[in-house]
């Protein structure tokens, strides 16, 4: 068969990653596609710049039009990021016919069903494992494999760098701010981190798992999203004592009011295996009603891990693409008429167990009041500890972990905290994972 | 769409699951395949015994020929085990245009190599993602998600029994005997558990996983392969102390001289995932050489994980015989004639860290002795223990950790130890696993 050519969009580390792996398991990658793969033209923003990868046999220029618009190419793989120009070249590559791979979380995240229903219209397949943990086949894995299952939840540490900051914390003593400068001269985190530490990454993500987990439209803007900059460290180290350590996790659950879709800093046990997911590393746990909890494991971003989703995603379309392109899964695992516009709540109604820390005076009574606040609102504790605060000699600090909850119901135990007399300001609240492993 | 028709040869624990969620998730699967999935026909052995599935549509006999020549069935799911009778049964429904989904690693692993040949001759396919690691997509990440990657090894606990016995044993300290009674009674062990405590069922799925990570046929009978009924608790607690836990692993890893193929105890640092994988779970690594290390973990057994993986692979033939058969993904990954026979090496040629437990007179010079032995055989050391015996109050037992040497080095030194004089019989050794998370 006539070998498949691929059309470039970006020439960064993850593209010439791409281009390496073809290029040094290019006979492997044959022996199991069933067909030569090549890439035959890229488009670069500057084409003096020397590049990771040899280019030999790639025509490189600066017109990404040219690149979805020519008609020698089958498949164009888009790794320029961002949501703009990225959405007008793939709709471009669509309506042109070819075949898309994408590594663009955002992209998808945002604009996914519109993409997806033109690649629908178009006969042509859009795969974007790569957008979700990087070399971890997370996509494949709850769209093919779990596909007999009813998935109740999801919960993943999807954030190399987030995670890296937080071991670093958890292990190193380090401040965050430490901890993200070191991230950033090891190259795990990116100059400007906002998407990284406000959690926006990671809901981009989840956005897309949340999608395939339950059938629903891509919602990026309906997730609840907390980032890891103001976790302190004295909360992890009361956490530590508690038997739990704090995990920046994605969560997208169903509950009995909606879909839960969240991201924020959790309490996960110790002994969970996703406790022990260390440094830049991701892991997503997935719980389906037939096959209970799997997890999978890996790197989530790098040049390597990255290209292998890439590359997965484009034997894959090869394969296809060479009997009928119809054939292929749907791109967001259910038939695009039977996606189906769940409602997705609202924080108040997200159950899971709480953490919470509040410094009062250390007067008679003052346990017995929080206490009785908890059980007005039948919420059952799970833990106490209570502590002097390194200052102020006449206060306490006191740390409850709560049994599952309604988040409204423990919000109206914190207002009424609040509202006494004894109680500093600045209560911290923090979820708890529940799952076993 | 037509309804696709299923036709069971056996209705036992896996065979009533799958009807089962086939039932309870019929219109979420439907979602997702695009085509409604029935069960019509199952052939059993006893048709008066209680099933525990609903049975009322499915034409219940005893005539498994019937149901493989059934004009009115698509895909045939086997699931009675054993290699005789399973093996004519699917060989028959390969030659009547059916696909066939099963679980049996037995089946496959020894005549997989005969069965896919028919597969593909007659345009069918031939899925077994439930005969390895149960309900963990295994064969899935390794045939597609990682097929732009080398892989370069493999390591897995892939027999929940043993991994529950090897549990019991270090955190109940239980005897072999008794961990083994425990599983029998949980029902995590077979009344005959020959096949999963002498590591047979584990090389089964070996060597499936070893064909479709390496593109070389099914292998079964050069697999090394050793059990873990001769572990004894002594070494269970020393191996603790030198920072290690054992775990039953099937190992299949490319080496200088050839692919080295194995199941055996295996020495598993405390802090790497697999260490942390108890009870009845499985959990498979693999290295591949883009992506790094990636790890699959969940349920290996049960009707739920099991079927989970049986109507996965049902949804994937559906997906494909409703397009074009012949373009499913290859079998054993790679392209029928792109498999190739490589070298599969004996336990000399195996390349690992050691273990050994050598008891000696306490004489002086012993320990001299015995490292220069190693120094010889230009082996190095990772650590040593040196305890009392129990009894013997004259003797010293040495336990010492190599560093990754060719094994055939490391019997040289072992035959020389058993030459000494002071040296007692039977020395204990083990295989360390070196891999990073």
């Amino acid at each position: 068969m006539q070998p498949v050519n691929v059309g470039l969009l970006g020439l960064g580390t993850v593209g010439a990653g791409a281009v390496n792996l073809l290029e040094r398991n290019g006979v492997e990658i044959a022996r199991r596609a069933g067909r030569e793969i090549r890439v035959v033209r890229a488009a670069v923003r500057n084409p003096d710049k020397t590049r990771e990868c040899a280019t030999s046999g790639i025509e490189i220029g600066t017109d990404c039009n040219a690149v979805v618009t020519d008609p020698n190419i089958d498949v164009v793989i888009e790794l320029i990021g961002g949501d703009t120009q990225a959405y007008d070249l793939v709709m471009a590559a669509i309506a042109n016919g070819k075949h898309v791979v994408t590594a663009n979380k955002h992209l998808i995240a945002l604009h996914g069903n519109e993409i997806f229903a033109a690649a629908d219209e178009a006969g042509v397949v859009v795969s974007f494992e790569a957008a979700v943990a990087g070399g971890i086949p997370i996509i494949k894995a709850m769209r093919e494999s779990l596909a007999a299952n009813h998935i109740e939840w999801v919960a993943g540490i999807i954030n190399g760098t987030g995670n890296f900051i937080l071991s670093q914390m958890i292990f190193e003593d380090q401040s965050f701010e430490d901890a993200l400068a070191d991230a950033q001269r090891l190259g795990f985190a990116e100059a400007d981190p906002t998407f990284d530490v406000e959690g926006i990454d990671a809901a981009h993500k989840l956005a897309i798992i949340g999608a395939i987990a339950f059938g629903i439209p891509l919602s990026f803007d309906k997730i609840f999203t907390q980032g890891i900059r103001d976790i302190d460290s004295v909360d992890i180290e009361y956490c530590a004592e508690l038997g739990y350590r704090i995990k920046h996790l994605g969560i997208a659950r169903r509950g009995d009011n909606g879909v839960e879709m969240r991201v924020h800093p959790t309490l996960v046990s110790q002994k969970a295996l996703l406790a022990n997911v260390e440094g830049e590393k991701n892991a997503i746990m997935v719980y389906g009603d037939a096959v209970g909890p799997t997890v999978y494991y890996g790197a989530g971003a790098g040049a390597g891990p990255t290209a292998s989703s890439v590359v997965a995603d484009l034997i894959d379309t090869v394969r296809i693409m060479s009997i009928d392109p119809k054939g292929r899964v749907p791109h967001l695992a259910f038939q695009p008429d039977e996606i189906t516009d769940e409602p997705i709540v609202g924080s108040d109604d997200f159950v899971c167990g709480h953490y919470f820390r509040v410094q009062v005076a250390d007067q008679i009574g003052v346990m017995a009041e929080i206490t009785r606040a908890l059980a007005d609102q039948q919420i059952g504790i799970e833990a106490i500890l209570q502590k002097d605060p390194p200052t102020e000699e006449d206060d306490a600090r006191v740390m409850i972990v709560t049994k599952a909850a309604r988040e409204g119901q423990l919000m109206k135990v914190l207002d009424h905290i609040r509202s006494l007399p004894y109680a500093r300001e600045g209560i911290v609240h923090m979820r708890v994972a529940q799952f076993e492993d």
